[in-house]
């Protein structure tokens, strides 16, 4: 029975290697790459069986992706679609001034069209904690409602609902993500925002403590973490706010960094731990990922235990 | 100024390396492929200058397609579009008895949406032949009716009309297939046809001499290219048939053969030859294009002569 | 509740590229590969569940096997070890004369220790098959006692028991392998060899018919199936004997075959399929999985159904 | 009609990937780099109508450059000529201490023979700007001739004249260069020289601004720029000197980064920006080059733009 | 002490992978290429102790080539040179009907400049073979004397003297060649020729026995091979002309074969096989040659063994 | 006659590229590693003409590393053994804060074997220098007993001695390193040995410099060089200590880097320098060795000169 459910779509990204411009690319690495399947990978990572949720095509390219991920151990519960595309994305890794450019093509995917009722629901309500992020309910007005659903559904059975608010421009509006989302903050219990969102879609002004703060004050959260990319996080829980420093890292791969955190941070609650030290292995898990090409913090516990414990080493040999 | 025009969508193509399988790729090759843009690049190789006439979306993806088309040499006049998608498809290599497959994921292509009025008419109609072919029709209502009104418009111009039936059994089923192109016959004056296609979708019987009687009769056509895969093609004009024998070949990439061979036989048909030594050069252009990876027959016209006069040697040093 | 078990080594196999020569390699390609998960993800791919037992080191190498097994869709239900080595092996593919080279580096490896009382004898007793080869005894002294037992075991709960006799000359001699394995008989259902190990290792004579019949007869199996490469294979079942003519494949890897033969031949047989329509199936998998590199037969039910039913196109799009 | 019109060879690049050493390459990618078609590109990019003259040899390698160059959307009129060799050099990327290196092998190429007359000189005449560089007239005594013919040329056409002192020692000693190329100066109207090749070819001395101040006011120039690496430029123009620092940049290759520079700086002058303007954009387009990898400064208008607007982000998504 | 020793020059060799076009290669292979080093390595791995003498760039490409010379056991003796480039050519492999093409760049290399008298002649004159081919003289006209000089003072030596006539139609003419070449005859020992050369550049007349016995007859060579590709060889020795088949080989590249039969030839001859086994030898190294990618025979006694006794299988494990 | 002579293990090193987990690797590079046979190429690329000792498997992989070893120029003076494995190791490339991470899979290697008695022993005596490092003797209990009669045979023969004290956690522990390696102490002359190991193995205190005294007094080395990393070397000769500060470094490889300082600090002391300048030449190969992938110290001499001398550029053109 896995203790975390997570809900969303999952993509192919394929990026040119080396730097490359997608203009100019001959050759694409392919990859499994979503939210939601990150986070439950980061999870599973950590010790926490994690099942995720989504609707695929019943094609190669849809399988290809339930594959990658059932590879790296979280069980895949998926409803195959013979409708709907697979979607992708392009990535263009680069550093400054240039920065890793996203070319999404994910309109009309399978997953779009996924409704509360096709899925299991007791998969949700035996769970801990049902996971899902603001990128869902904007992909289409049905995945709005199953979002609302599902969120309801594990409500209803107990579970904890945790929430990215993961706010996309390419996807839709400010107005439109705040409109859709603040109706959902009444059935989450832990939110998850970067404190930019907090500021140019939620409209909150104030360093990283008060956004977390208010947030937690203004809707009913149990914990509220606020993001704040390469400075760390803070975290705000039984109206106690707690600072989290990130840690140093040679960043490799930065697509996935808060997933492996918010993954991470869900683990090590589940496992019992507090609001500081869950923040701790959530930052040491996001600056291990950092260090790996991909989406997914393919990361052992005791990797992220030896940076918590600051044991690292040049070259263990 | 161009001497053939062609209008059609080109795709980027995603295939594996080395017979691996979609489902468990993490790599792809990319290169631009369609039918109308294969069959400009083989006449240019051939010595005849030519245009290729697309929408495509304004993205890195579509600059992606028409930087390689013009790496060619032929000139790319495309409308560029700030909506709809560049269109993919995802192909799979391999021999016996798995076959070559391929998952198309091109709907709602920038394509899709195009008009005849978008595009330069005057580059139609200075050209001396126009070709499109039978997928274009294939992909929207709105090519439906471009495709019509481009033919008009090139018979308007005194341009000579060229089509590549090009069925599709992903795209369309034989009914919707037969309905939409024979009503475009009218305005073709040059028809290549694959035998397969002449009877299952047109549902016309007997060997392929006797199909491109039968098409040539029936319609107005002024010559009719019925192609038959590895045993080669058969022409018909002014009522007479001749048959052409396909060149051995070791196979590398068996997709665009067809747009090889219907390249070269319009370049060198501009070229002044007859239809029989048209069509040789055009199975010998076909068969060298097996030898090349890719859709693109990135041949030279001496290397087309070579094979013509079986000068062929194993090593050149 | 998995329908399959099976239970043998899986190694890495590190193989250069493009006929590349191990002696000259800058670059291995990297696979897991192993006859008894090979066997499990076959029946798989056609419809049973299936899970593969092994033991495995708790080091990124083991889990790199284990997690590409899971990918392929199968239960992997592994004894973590901190002792004993990921075994590997060094593949050279070559046509002739050169042939197919293999360089094994698999002593000491982590599943030589395994013991029937590590796994949970359930899985294999609530199982309708369970699957071993020859190769596992071979490996050494403890894994002839656990092939012995976990047999003994299966057949106490009522499981049918299958056996690939797989002699490996680079493991042991034809003596040391007769001894060995002709005392595991009396425990096993389902026998399937080569029909030349049955000459030169068994010592039986006659042509594949006559060795399945004798074969069948002198111990006590309910089927035998003897192949014969790429001539295809024959089924001895009921004291009826049927010929099974292999399938026209274009080879890219025959490292597998056998293995996609048993694993299809098994699921159909589990299907409720007939020996001879089952051999079918299975000659038809084995054709495909040439195709494919690697050790697996990445293929779905559609495609194998379309070779028995000789629906194989050139290119389907 | 191009607005610019450069001259000059361009090479192919052949380097090991991963900073591997040329001594130990199994494998080396392949570019077309030569300054004056990166500047023609540069300028593309940036919206200005460009066209490349050259002389190539008539081989597969010659048409390989022609066709990279074409696909980068500039015009290429070149003279394929039977005799001479493709030009290359070899690239190893290195950091501190290694370095970049580079190995010539440009003897005897195709473009050592051009001579004025084999072009079409009303390309360059009717074009606004003609660009080349201080490598043309140093690989051979009839390119020299040919540089100070075209510069000629272009001026008696009303044609403004832009020129890169661009010293390379592997070429030929400051002596031959000093001598050679400030012959050609009256013949220029701007100007662009790195500081190292100011002070150790013509000797002059001083800061870059004294340096751009003394060479705009020793020799006629109407524009000089003044490059100084990774600490900017400096232009001077109608006797004030403006400064413009470089941006920051995560530097992938670096060749190339001054022809970036400079055909940013000649479309935006000719798009009617002012000097000070224009050195923005092109410190731009170079930062940006920098991330890219390949000698072409792959960009976008918009990219220069949201540089110089200091828009960028981290992830754009 | 070397028991052969070989001189002439090694390129570079610059393929594209997976057949693509040079035309449009992004990337090349980087291997080590000379009929001289390729015939002193399939000696030494036949186990004849072998040294190459060369003359070679210092510079990073001229190591390059040594170091991989080296890397295969033959010792590399050779003057290093601050003048003259390090060849190269371009490889482009595809089967029928484009074949197998080459360009080669490999004017003004070092080795164009090598003199006898720059060689310690004693390495040549110690050992029991000297070998060169007729690719030597047709590079300059210093090599012109220098191969006439080392074969003299070979001679002189009591060193046998072994020739591959070699001719290559993309270095001279065949009446240039014909001069050159049987002015050399009277120093050569054992001559190895084509039987397309023998015809096209000697103008003998007749089937490859009667060529064989011609060119015995009419120069006073102790030993003539004549090769006719993939039909085999002939060996005319003590006025006795043996036929050697060819073995059945898979190609995956042809280029070195005749320099694999060659080596092999003199390793056995050395190791004091007759003619007729010599010969058999010689044939199956050549097509294990076949099976290798890259110029060099990286052969094993024991595989050539196997297949002159037809050991092979199809997989060996 | 070589001068410099060495023994120890050469393996194979297998890492995925672009920093790709073990776990999730599809490709490994395949390079030869060896603290020894590093030493011996580092030497000899500074000029010391230098041998490596060992005992090596007759299988492909065991010619694959003398291969590349005789590539880099060094003599390979090898025991083939028919027993005993190819010892390999996993490496896994990250920066902060994952590391560099190596999984071992040594074991059982035919080196494990080497007795004495088996080499030339009047190679290792009539040389100048005789290396090992203390990874030799950890690998077992033979090889512990061979250190120790090949350090003696060198001293009877007049030869120095130079040990690397190379303490690998993962061979053994520090005790066992302590008792066996301060045995070998009154044989060696030259002793390298990283602080960390003086501390935690040896439990020295002390800053390097108090190292390095306290080294050299208690035990009878003639000179002592304590490594730090980043921060340089210190040497201890003659009762006098330098200090050397490390060379800025653009790191890409680190492994090897201690055995491109030790190698180079041999060549140039048998060269005739001094110390400190011995120590300066060894720091810049070490800061040279970083910027190329592998394990070994492909530097020229007029490199490391031209870092000793600060003469670095950025680009040489």
């Amino acid at each position: 029975m896995s203790e975390l459910v997570t809900f969303g779509e999952t993509m192919l990204r394929l990026s040119p290697p080396d730097h490359e411009r997608l203009e100019a690319a001959d050759e694409f690495e392919v990859r499994a790459a979503g939210a939601e399947s990150n986070v439950a990978i980061a999870a599973e990572r950590l010790g926490t069986p994690s099942t995720w949720l989504s609707k695929v095509p019943e094609t190669p390219l849809g399988r290809r992706v339930v594959s990658e991920l059932r590879g790296y151990g979280i069980e895949t519960d998926v409803v195959w679609s013979h409708r709907g595309r697979q979607g992708t994305y392009y990535l263009e890794h680069a550093g400054k001034p240039r920065g890793t450019n996203v070319v999404y093509d994910r309109e009309n995917a399978a997953v779009t069209t996924a409704e509360a009722r096709e899925f299991d629901i007791d998969v949700v309500q035996d769970a801990k904690v049902f996971f899902t992020s603001g990128i869902t309910p904007a992909l289409s007005s049905t995945l709005r409602e199953t979002t609302a659903n599902m969120l309801k559904a594990a409500r209803q059975g107990g579970t904890t609902t945790a929430f990215d608010f993961n706010y996309r421009r390419k996807l839709w509006t400010p107005d439109e993500a705040r409109e859709t989302l603040t109706r959902l903050f009444p059935g989450i219990d832990v939110l998850v925002i970067a404190a930019r969102d907090a500021r140019t879609v939620l409209g909150f002004e104030g360093d990283p403590r008060q956004l977390a703060h208010k947030l937690g004050s203004q809707y009913d959260f149990t914990t509220v973490v606020v993001t704040r990319g390469s400075e760390g996080a803070v975290g705000w829980h039984d109206s106690v706010v707690h600072d989290q420093p990130a840690y140093e890292t040679d960043t490799v791969d930065a697509i996935g960094t808060g997933d492996a955190f918010t993954g991470a941070f869900i683990a090590r609650r589940l496992d019992g731990d507090d609001v500081p030290t869950a923040l701790e292995y959530a930052a040491a898990a996001a600056a291990l990922k950092r260090t790996i090409p991909g989406d997914v913090a393919l990361v052992t516990e005791e990797e992220v235990e030896a940076v918590v414990e600051e044991n690292g080493t040049d070259i263990s040999r």
